[in-house]
C-alpha cells in the first residue's frame, strides 16, 4: 500500500532515502501561473538543513534543489512539479553498526517487521531526510497561500522543560537564535539545557507552534476532511510527533463551556467577531477567519551517545552505543518541517472550499 | 468537495443530520463472510444512545439500526452494508431560537460562512448525531477486528480536573458506572463535579483513553499514512476533540531520550520484547506488537444553560439563552464514537498491511 | 477492497442488491444551494423503471425515491444525500433453480470465485437494480450542470443489427419510442427485430450515444485523469458495456491524420471554430468546447429463455433454462444510465477545473 | 487538480516534458523483495525508444533510465521507486514556429484554454514523452506480475487499413517486424501502406491489442472498481486512444445472447472451463481465469508535413507546415505504452483482491 502521497488537490509524493541518490518530492495539482523559482524552495530547504548551529548534526549536505519538471518561462504551468536534492555527505559506514541490531527510539525494529528486512543506511526512508520532500513541497504550497494572503508563521514554543514567556513573545527574533524561538531569554536558557543533554550523551524533545494568518472563513470539510483532522494528520505524520492540539487543546478537557465558549461580538464597522479564540479559529472542522493556532510535540531525538540496551535480528540481546552524527534536539529543524506541512494542507482546503456554493460556481464559470 | 467519506480499502460514507429522516452509513469494503447482525450494530449504538444517565440529553431517541444491504444469510457478501436509524424525537421548534443567531462553541457560524445557509434545527449535519454512522461502522469493523484477535478498550480518563488514578485502575469497572470510568472512586468525584456543573448551567470537558491490544507488528505505511497520523485524524475529526496524544503524547516534549526511548530485551523464551512503551506501540508510523495507546482531549458541550454574548447573521449583538435537551458532557457517549473511529482506522491498516511483502504475497496466491 | 464509490469531488456511494431492502446512493461534495426535490429525481428513475414496454422485464417495482438527507428548505446544503429506493416485487423463488448453478453470460461464476459464495436471488448485487443508485445521483448531477447550461441527449443508436439512420436524426422521436431512438423507422425496424428474439427465446445488444452540449473547454486533467479516460471508465462500469468510443472512436485506427485531424477556423464574430470535429470534443484530455460525442457497446442480455449448457458449483455439467422476468434487450433502459455516469463524470471534472489557474483562483477569493 | 497519478494501492505519479530536464515517475506502495535493475526498466523503455525504424522520430535519445531510490541490494525495499529519464536531444528552436498557432489534433488550444498559457516546446506534458513515465513503471508492474506467473502479450493489430489475419498469428513474429505485428505478412504490407502515407505527408492510426494470461479468477471489484472500467480508463488514459475493446467489444452490441454467452463445461480433469471467451475473460467487473483480451484503437498521428488550416493564439486564420522529427505512425511504439498501463492496473487489482474474504485474511495473519 502506497504512504509516500499527501494531499487531495495538490497531491504530493515523496521518495529517497537516507544514504540513497537523493530525495525529492513531485507536485501535482498546483495552479498554472504561479511564478516559482529554486531560491523560492531553497529558503525553505536551507530553514532546515544539517550544520546550522552546535545543535544539529555536522552531516554536510548543501540540500541544493534542482527543478526538474512544471516550469516555463518562471511560472508553473499546471503540470506536475518534480523538486530533487542530490545527497552528498552520506557516511554509510558510520552504520555498520546497527546493520544487525535494532537502535531504541528508531522505526529499525518497525521495518524489519514490516518488511523483512531494510535499508539500515541513516534510518534508509525513516530518516528525518525524508522531510526534505515535505519542506521544499511546502515551499511551494506557502508560496501559493501568499498569493491569497493567507502567512504562516512556525516558531520553537519549547525545549524541554524550557517554555517561552508569552509576555516576551516577539516575532523578530524566531530568526535570530538558532533554536527559532521568539523570545530571546528562553533561548538563552534552552540553550544552556541543550548543552548539559549533549555533555550528558542525552537528548531532548520540545514542542512547535504555528499562527495561520487570514485563512478566510469557510475552509475544511465537516465530518472526516475537517480542516483540523487533516492538520492533525499531517503535523502527526511527521517522524518525531507524538501529539497534536488546535487551540486550546488538552487544556480544553479540564475546561467548563463558559470558559471554553468563544462568544461572538459585532465590531464598531458591523463586523462580526470572536470575543475570544479559544478554538483555536477552527469549529465543526470549518475555520472561522481567525488565526489558526496550533501545536506538536516532538520527542528527544532518539539517536544518543549514551550505551543503551538492545537486541539483534538474531534476538540476542546487546549494548548499543549509537555513533554518527545526530542532533541533540530536532525541534528547531523540525519548525519548517511543521510550516511546510500546515501549508500542504491549507493549499489543498483553501482550493477544495471553491465548489461548495452553486451561486459561487455559477459566477466562477460566468452564468 | 466531500468530507463524509472515511478510509482506503474499508471504506465508510456517513449521512444524515440532528432532525433530518435519519442518519446513516454505508461501509463498502468489508471482506466476505463476516457474520453480522443488527445485535451486533446494536451494542455499540446503545453506547452512545442518549437518555442512559442523568448526565446525558433527555432525548427520546431508540436508536434502533437498520441493515439495508449487503448481507446473505447471516454474512457479509464483500459488497456495501448499508445502515439506516430513523430519527423519531426531533422537536425542531426547540430551535426556532437559533435560527437567526450563533451558538457560542457550536459550528453555525462556521455553516453559514461556508454554505451561505444552514440548517440550523438542532445543529444539523454537526450535531452529535452525526456520529451514529461512525459508532455503526465502527461495530462492524470491531467484529472484524476481533476476528483477527485485536481487541479495543476504551474509556474516560478524566472529566474537568478529575482523573482517574492508575493505582485504581479496574477494566471491570468501565460499565459499571455512567461515565464509563475505570475507577470507582474517580466516578463518583467526577460526577460530584458535573452536579456543580448542571447546577451552575455549565459544561465539562474531558479526557477519553484507548488501548488496543494484540494489534501485529509491521501495521501502518511509513511518511503519510503512518499509523498514528491516520488515528490522529481519526480522532481529531470526531466534533469536540480539541488535541490527540499517542504514548506519552505531549510528556514526551520534555523528557530527554534517555528517559523516552524504549530498548529492547530477549525474553526468556526467546522473543524480542520492549522494556518501556513510551511509543504507545507505534514508532516510524508502523505498530511493533505492544499496545497501542493514545487519548482524546474533548472540550466541554458548547450548549449551556447560562446566557452567552453572540451575534445574529444581520450582525447584531444579542443575547443567547440556549434552550433544548444537551449532555452536560459528551465524554461518556463519546467514548464508543472514539473506539469506533479507531477501529475503521485499524481494520483498513491491518488489510492495508497484507500487501507488503512479496514473499506473503506469493504464498496467499500459492506460488 | 471498496468498489461501490465513485468520483473526486462529487463522490458516490451506492449500495443494494436485486432481493434486499432496496438500493440506493450517498452522493457526498454536491455544492450548497442547488434546488432539488424527489421528482427530479423521480423522473431519471422513471426512463429505467421496469415494465415500460413489451421489451424490458414485467417486475413490478415503482422505484419511487426517498430523499433522507441533504436538503433543507427545497435546497442541497452541501452534506451528503441519501437517496432510497426500497425493493418492493422481488420474487426470490424465482432463482431458487439457480442457486447452485452459473448462468452463462452472468458474473455468477465469478462472484463465487471472489468471495466463496453469493447472494444468488437475482444476481445480488450484480443485477441491473443495481443502476438505481447511479440514476438517482445522476439526475442530481445533471441538474446542477444544467445550472451551468451544460445540456446531455442521451439516446438508442442500434439495436443489434439495426442502426439509426443519421439522415433520419429526430431528437424529438426519442421520448416518442419505447427504445429511445431517435429515428422513427429504425425503431420499427428495431421492434420487429427484437420481437424475432423474443420468439426465439433469444435477446439482443446494442449501441448507446451521448452527446454533451456547451461543456466549457478547458475541462479534464491531463495525463490519467483525462475527461474521456473517466468518461471511459464511468461507461465501462456499467454492467454490460463491452466498448467505449470517443469522436471517431474505432475508426480513427484506419483513418489517416490529413481525414482525422481537425483544422480551426476564425468565425465571422472572430472567435476560434473547429472545423470538424473527429475529435469528439476532447484532445489530451482537455476538452474544446465543442460537443462532445461517445458511445457504448451494450452486450445482448445473458438471461435468455432458451436452453444452455452449464456447471453447478460442485462442478457437474447441466442444463439451464433461466425462469423468471427478464428483458430481451436492455439497451433501452440503459440510456438513461449512460447518461448519468456521463453527468456525474462531466460534474465532478468541471468543478476540477475550478482550481487550473491562479488568476481565476484569486478573483475568485477577490484578490 | 493533479492528474499525474494513477493507481490505489501501487500508486505512480509521472511527471514531465517534452523539452525539460526530462521525464520521471515515482512508483509508491510496490511490495518489498522483487529483484530489480535498471536493465529490468531499461529493457520495456527501449521498446518504446525514438529511431528503432523509418517508421519513427529521428529524435535521438538513448532514454537511459536511473533508479534514484527504493531499491536496496538489488531488491525493492517497499519504499517508493523514483525513476528519471534525462532529455538529451531537445531541439527547441524546431517549435518556434508553433508558439503562437495550434496544431490541428494536438492538445495546443485545449492547454491555453484551460491554464492560459502552454509550455509550446514539442507540446510539453502532452508529448508522447509522457509516456516514459507509463513505461518505466510498467516494467516494475510487469515483473511483479510475472512473480505471480500473470503474463502480458501485446502487439500491433492492425496499421491504417492493414488488419492481422489470425490464421498467420504468430507471437515469435511480435519482435521480428519493427511493426510488433505477430503476422509477417501483415507487417509487410502496412510497411508498404505507411511508405505511401510518409510520401503523402501523410499519417496512420492503427489497433493494439493485449492478451493476459494466467490471471486468477476474483480479480476486479464490482460496480465501479470493475476491472474492465480501470482497464477502460488506463487505456483511454494514452494520448491518441479513441476506443476500448474487451473481448468481442463492439461486435457484442450486434450479437445475440445465444452467440455471446460463454456456456461452462467440466473438463475431464473436472474443472470449470468457459466454452468460449466472448467476455474476454471479465465479466461483472471480475476475472473468471480465462485469457483477458482488450484493444485499443489509436488515432494517426496529428503532426504531419501536410499543410492545414489552422489559427493563432490572437485568432488569425492561417495555414500551418509542421516540422520537426515526428512519426508517421505511434501505434508500434504505443504496443509497449499499452502493456505498461495494463500491467500497472492488473498489478494494482491482483493486489487489491486479497481482502476480499475473511477466511483467507485469517489464514494471512495465522488465524
Amino acid at each position: 500500500m502506497f504512504g509516500s502521497t499527501f494531499g487531495n488537490i495538490i497531491k504530493i509524493s515523496t521518495w529517497g532515502e537516507s544514504h540513497g541518490s537523493g530525495v525529492g518530492v513531485v507536485l501535482d495539482g498546483c495552479p498554472a501561473g504561479l511564478k516559482l523559482c529554486e531560491e523560492d524552495i531553497q529558503l525553505y530547504l536551507n530553514r532546515r538543513k544539517p550544520g546550522q548551529s552546535p545543535y544539529t548534526t555536522s552531516r554536510k549536505e548543501t540540500d541544493t534543489v534542482e527543478i526538474l519538471s512544471g516550469i516555463f518561462e518562471g511560472q508553473t504551468t499546471g503540470t506536475p512539479i518534480s523538486l530533487m536534492v542530490r545527497n552528498i555527505d552520506q557516511r554509510s559506514k558510520d552504520y555498520s553498526q546497527i546493520t544487525d541490531r535494532y537502535r531504541p527510539g528508531h522505526a529499525d525494529f518497525n521495518y524489519d517487521a514490516k518488511y523483512g528486512f531494510r535499508d539500515y543506511r541513516g534510518g534508509g526512508r525513516s530518516s528525518g531526510r525524508e522531510t526534505i520532500g515535505r519542506v521544499a513541497a511546502g515551499a511551494v504550497a506557502a508560496k501559493l497561500l501568499k498569493e491569497l494572503n493567507i502567512e504562516l508563521i512556525t516558531y520553537t514554543l519549547s525545549i524541554g522543560p524550557v517554555t517561552i514567556d508569552k509576555k516576551n513573545f516577539d516575532l523578530g527574533e524566531i530568526k535570530n537564535n538558532p533554536l527559532y524561538m521568539p523570545d530571546k531569554a528562553a533561548a538563552a536558557k534552552a540553550m544552556e539545557y541543550l548543552e548539559t543533554c549533549m555533555a550528558d550523551h542525552n537528548s531532548s524533545g520540545g514542542m512547535i507552534e504555528c499562527i495561520v494568518k487570514h485563512i478566510p472563513a469557510g475552509v475544511g470539510e465537516p465530518v472526516f476532511e475537517k480542516l483540523d483532522a487533516n492538520l492533525g494528520k499531517a503535523i502527526m505524520s511527521i517522524g518525531a510527533v507524538k501529539a497534536f492540539e488546535i487551540g486550546d487543546g488538552i487544556k480544553a478537557a479540564s475546561a467548563t463551556g463558559k470558559e471554553n465558549n468563544d462568544g461572538y461580538i459585532r465590531t464598531k464597522d458591523g463586523q462580526i467577531q470572536k470575543q475570544t479564540n479559544h478554538s483555536g479559529g477552527i469549529t465543526g472542522g470549518i475555520s472561522d477567519g481567525c488565526d489558526i493556532l496550533l501545536r506538536a510535540a516532538v520527542k528527544p531525538t532518539p539517536s544518543i551517545a549514551a550505551a543503551q540496551q538492545t537486541v539483534t535480528q538474531d534476538r540476542e540481546s546487546v549494548e548499543i552505543n549509537i555513533k554518527g552524527r545526530h542532533d541533540p534536539v530536532i525541534v528547531p529543524r523540525a519548525v519548517v518541517v511543521v510550516e511546510s506541512m500546515v501549508a500542504l494542507t491549507l493549499a489543498d482546503a483553501v482550493l477544495a472550499s471553491m465548489t461548495t456554493r452553486l451561486d459561487k460556481i455559477k459566477n466562477f464559470f460566468e452564468f
